[in-house]
């Protein structure tokens, strides 16, 4: 007895298996691996749990995790972008939206659509949802460049000013998650591991 | 300005990243790769948004989502039980509880609670809720396992009455699922990937 919907999210869940395989620029704490995509995600979705009560605005938790779990999933074709990349847009390129209509276009139908339309409200901005989630993405590599010598700063020669004006996105999802993560920053120039 | 909440959180997001160095016995799919604690949490919560809707009872997903994306994480103090094992006991082990205590514990007391009681209603696997989380748990493997030729059950010689009695846990969560994973199971013995 064939079960049409079951097949098509198999299918799905056996996709989205390459996100493993997408290394970030980032590594691991105290750590000379690199991250991959899985991995991050699922990081991302425990500082969500964890940290939600931070949120400046009160947020729909299950909506965020949705966020923060399928936000990468467009890299299995249109591969990590380094946040500090000068060549490339980071958000939303016509390679990622192709990526995303193929990739959750493998679900039924309403699936899809949902999945796009969260990828969409993630990579947008704009709702509490969606800066409480990219406030995530942003402080996790914060904390990872800080426990590993400034990590992908000194390893690309990323320099105060930019690291501060990417970080800053942290305030709209949470002013005090951004208290913390301002004085980071200020340690890490203090310390030397962040060049002014 | 310290925000004692903040920094113990913090230090738990800082120690759980010691999940992405567990390895299980499993590969990833077409792959010889092991599979890391992290992965494998992350690739199951995406399973549990996409298949909700074949549980046999309604569930609270975001709860689900917390049971899948904790549930290893005791093994960063207790290591990956393979789950046939027949030295030692899979689940809520001594070593595990202790793990979870002490992990978890790092926390804001009704956070470490919180999280306790869901890895407990997970591992006690009675509540609509834990089965479906523990069928996700199961299905995930069997589908790896059967992508590489056996995987897992050629490497350490299981046998289909084994896989059988292991995998049945599915049908408490969805009879779908279930009737779908039955057919894996059969076509892997007809196939030659899963003994008698
Ligand atoms: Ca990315």
């Amino acid at each position: 007895m064939l079960n049409e919907r079951l097949l098509k999210q198999i299918e799905f869940i056996k996709e989205i298996d390459n996100v493993k395989y997408i290394q970030r620029k980032t590594k691991l704490f105290n750590s000379d691996r690199n991250e991959n995509d899985a991995e991050h995600s699922w990081h991302l979705a425990l500082m969500v749990l964890v940290l939600t009560e931070h949120s400046n605005q009160p947020i729909d938790v299950l909506k965020v995790l949705k966020m923060v779990l399928i936000h990468d999933i467009v890299e299995i074709d249109a591969r990590d972008t380094f946040i500090y990349d000068t060549q490339k847009s980071h958000s939303n390129t016509e390679e990622e939206r192709l990526a995303a209509n193929r990739i959750f276009g493998m679900l039924p139908k309403e699936q899809a659509d949902e999945f796009i339309a969260i990828w969409e409200e993630f990579e947008a901005g704009e709702t509490h949802e969606a800066k409480f989630a990219r406030a995530m993405d942003r402080l996790a590599p914060l904390l990872q460049n800080t426990s590993n010598n400034g990590g992908t700063w000194q390893e690309f020669g990323v320099k105060y000013s930019k690291v501060y004006e990417k970080k800053s996105v942290i305030k709209e999802g949470s002013d005090t998650i951004w208290n913390f993560a301002e004085g980071l920053i200020n340690e890490s120039v203090e310390i030397g591991i962040l060049k002014k």
